[in-house]
């Protein structure tokens, strides 16, 4: 890390510096610049207290670190892409890949239909949540294990491998049994507990970001999972917390671009969540295939209209055939096949 | 709600609002304008997928909830203010409460001599965590069930009572064996399987608001533990994330005013996570003090070079007691006794 | 506007409400529901004072404006997609207008050069700065009315329109000697003097959305040169503030689709100041392209690496060549021609 | 600068880097890593184009600037706090100065009996717009030189210093013709015009944070006005734009700590533009004295309630009397005087 000193910091004070961070195993190089000097201190840079105790001394402007926090996720260290297999469907290669489904298992004609409806469609993957995180303690929180069941009747009724969602550690050896995929929600971003559970399973997991959450740590909450040993990892982009309001969040699509320059991990995009209402749905679906994200997570429903759950973010089947056919074209344009 | 018409929407689109609104059991009444007409929806407002439905529908501008997500945790629902009690020491009331400590619980010297200084300065409780959700997973995570122990003897020692975070919904038990105040971070504010079991819990709980939520949204997780029925909980402002990068957090100390108007509950400030700097936590402390807060959590260390966490924002003792003095006058000058 | 009572609020608030409300010429309408009364106000809301004036009255919990602020800029008022003329080159029809050249104009042969080189590859305007905003006293603020005459060189040398950015008042008579098209950036999107003039002018504007600007807000902003009787409006999004800090800005992709629903007006992209760095301009660029943008603007240096200003964000002109033709095979994929 | 290379660069990427950054007339000064190496660039830094150009050479991670971009306004450079002197008002020492009055300025009465009810209280300076931004086109927009000459008779009346805002460079000439400093307004931060021109003034300046404008970019646009040789500014913060939409601004208290650590300059508060709402001054207020602010800017109005612009957000005169009586003993706890 570098250690900027105030312009006329003393001697004393670069001194004291020096001393401090060899206290803290690093070995330093001081920079005698026109204006201030720097001093490199090189080591490991694990030690984030470290660095911010440094930055408290006397005569220190800032301190700048320069290790990234995550090494497993990063592109430095594996350079080639990954491809992450679910149940026979690969992520990061040439495919893009579009999970589409309800945003909550209702009922089995809800599932089932809208399982073959999106397959219809080209869909590759089922998406339905069976255990709801709600920001209202009234709201509905899904079914529970019948979800589940269902999740896996389609699945059967259909080929379709299937992801939910689990928000509670104790619920990841029933998801288990019946998922193909776990899904970790914007709002677990950082529930350490649950991401070290989940990096102890074997099965993949989709992780989507927080909305408050940078890039940076975003590949940190990947690094969880990886450092416990499970590879099987696939991003997702789901919106950013601004001061917008024309949209739920505001979706941030040159996270695809960033994530693809910083990591080796499939990133796919979340359109329904970003923008709350299905009629942007389309224009940011669109807009993810052309960024060069590896695939999209729609919310499709048999009958928006009825849905218990976000239905406004909805598309229809119809909707979502047209869709898809619209985005054949712009995938083959950017070398990619739906 | 109010279901806004767009300007040219025609009679057929206003009619199938008001049938589909009656669908859902509101009762609808038609308010002409002169522009454009809106329709006001009377009934309960519990069902927001039914709000969102109706934005979607031909001829509709856009949908204005009326009702509050939250009652329980309203100031309309219960006016005078909610005093908390934990282990003797009350929130909310004339007292401005302090709680002092370091960010981690590290050794029985560290936490006791803590415990010592805060209190001679004037603390009333001591904070310490002994389980740390870390965005590294490479990061000291804290010493579990043995720095609860530690900090039942600090609290042996001095006689001040305990708050500490839990991160794991399978934690709460031993948590409560030694603690006096469940805290819960602000990563977890929307970890909705912990405010269930922490709403069906005895003690009191300190709720941090999440650096993306929302006022509306802090008092919608309020309102998760209040419905299971643990009145007994204090709401902390800690900051949230914006463009600035100046401090880690920005502190909106706007908050302290809003939540007093809209709600019941006290609420406390947490300087020191909002600034991520010491040298700017005596002055966020004393804005606190000045903008009406219940109380402050502030981190002090015996000695910040050597702690194992957050050393940089925290103060020493010898700062501490020197900022409790300042905070006094200020108290005293808008009625309050620290 | 709605007038949304507290719970509780007595039958005297509400009437005083009513009182206040009529003497700002508003009819009221009162809808008693089962929690709580709102009073609807029918009339003009022009006097945004009389309603946050009625938000302060006793007994009522908010006021929710129905009316939009901008009625020129709306698709409610005008429904069919307005296609701006810049000297030939139309934006908002089938055409999708690429404008490219460089940040700032520094010399003949850069100008001159740039231009030929992206006519060559398809683009249809040219850009470049002879007046810079910038954030430093110390930068580099362009040639002025030289850089003027050197862009109307390049436009001679190509016959590609010219359009250049205008951040003084007192330099809009200079500007439209040479332009074809005033552009107003992000730092003037309030800059009212500024607006209201261009409003006045009779020549296309392009208005680049700030960084902290909603999108109501920004339709405002186009609602200042509308009123003024300029109806050759051009948009452009070119990122937002948030406390990502990957990308120079964050690009707000959902703008596009957002501003397709409640404008007619046409809107194109920055990506090169939303992503600050080359490396993710072509990213962003494709994503415009499919999210329905008209057009784009794109910064190309003759040698980035040469730039007095921004060259990092700067394609070289073999990089944008490759990039328009990637653009060309989407553009067909949604029914737009490059 | 440092420039930081990718893990696995190679020397001669190392090289070229070097090569590349003498060109730019840095002295280099290569630091070799454990896991990386980085590059010390010794020179000026004026040249940010030079800095991102490196940036996008092969196997460069990131280029971190070292200078800030700001002098004059550096505490690095003059350690002891500014004082500014309004027509005897002096900002920056000992007294906490109030300066308080209406959002415009409306009529002969309505401006000298706030004048005279606001001395009362204890404000030192009258504040009163004539030349008002406004959002939408359709608003009052002030009486321009008329309400200039109201002015100039409320501090005849009383005795008050007056400042007010400009929004035109046109305007300046007029404006320094009747007040006593000049008022640069939020959305002109980035208005580099106007800032030039104000930099050549003789009048003290009050120089107001933009909503979307870090720290670090409030203290460059204070540059330019020192740059240009006028020392007599004080800066206001008024609240930032963030996702919180309870208040109409987030009032970012910690600015005040943070720009007395960074610069020498005296900084105020606008608790009423970031409320928004009367009800939530005095606590914002409150804070700002605590927090260690040198004064406060507050909209009072005779009778808000018939204000022709954000009425809502006024005090009327007994309000903020009481208000100044809470502050006084709040000054006087934190070692000022009121």
């Amino acid at each position: 890390m570098i250690v900027v000193m105030k312009i006329g910091a003393t001697e004393a004070e670069l001194e004291h510096v020096c001393k401090k961070a060899e206290e803290l195993n690093f070995t330093t190089h001081i920079i005698y610049g026109k204006e201030r000097n720097v001093v490199g201190l090189i080591g490991i840079e694990g030690n984030k207290e470290g660095v911010s105790l440094i930055e408290e001394l006397p005569g220190v402007d800032k301190v700048v670190p320069i290790s990234k926090p995550y090494k497993l996720a990063s592109r430095e260290v594996k350079r080639e892409s990954s491809i992450v297999d679910v149940a026979g469907v690969k992520f990061g290669g040439e495919d893009f890949v579009v999970i589409a489904g309800p945003c909550s298992v209702e009922r089995e004609d809800q599932i089932v239909s809208a399982a073959v409806r999106v397959k219809e469609a080209g869909a590759r993957m089922l998406r339905g949540g069976a255990f709801k995180p709600r920001t209202s303690p009234y709201s509905f929180k899904g079914l529970g294990e019948d979800g589940l069941r269902l999740l896996a009747k389609a699945r059967e009724a259909t080929g379709l491998p299937v992801v939910t969602e689990v928000v509670d550690p104790k619920d990841i050896e029933v998801v288990d049994k019946y998922a193909d995929m776990f899904q970790v929600g914007a709002r677990n971003i950082q529930n350490f507990a649950l991401l070290t559970l989940l990096g102890q399973a074997r099965k993949p997991v989709l992780l989507k970001r927080g909305p408050a959450t940078t890039i940076d740590e975003f590949l940190m909450a990947a690094e969880y999972i990886l450092s416990e040993n499970n590879r099987n990892l696939v991003l997702c982009e789901r919106g950013i917390r601004t001061f917008e309001t024309a949209t739920r969040n505001t979706l941030d699509i040159s996270c695809v671009p960033v994530v693809k320059a910083k990591s080796h991990l499939p990133i796919i995009v979340d359109p329904s969540h970003a923008a709350g209402q299905a009629r942007y749905v389309p224009a940011l679906s669109k807009a993810a295939v052309a960024a060069g994200a590896d695939g999209l997570i729609i919310e499709v429903h048999p009958d928006p209209e009825k849905a218990l759950c976000d239905g406004a973010q909805s598309l229809n089947p119809s909707q979502f055939a047209v869709l898809m056919n619209e985005m054949k074209a712009i995938a083959f344009a950017v070398g990619r096949r739906i």
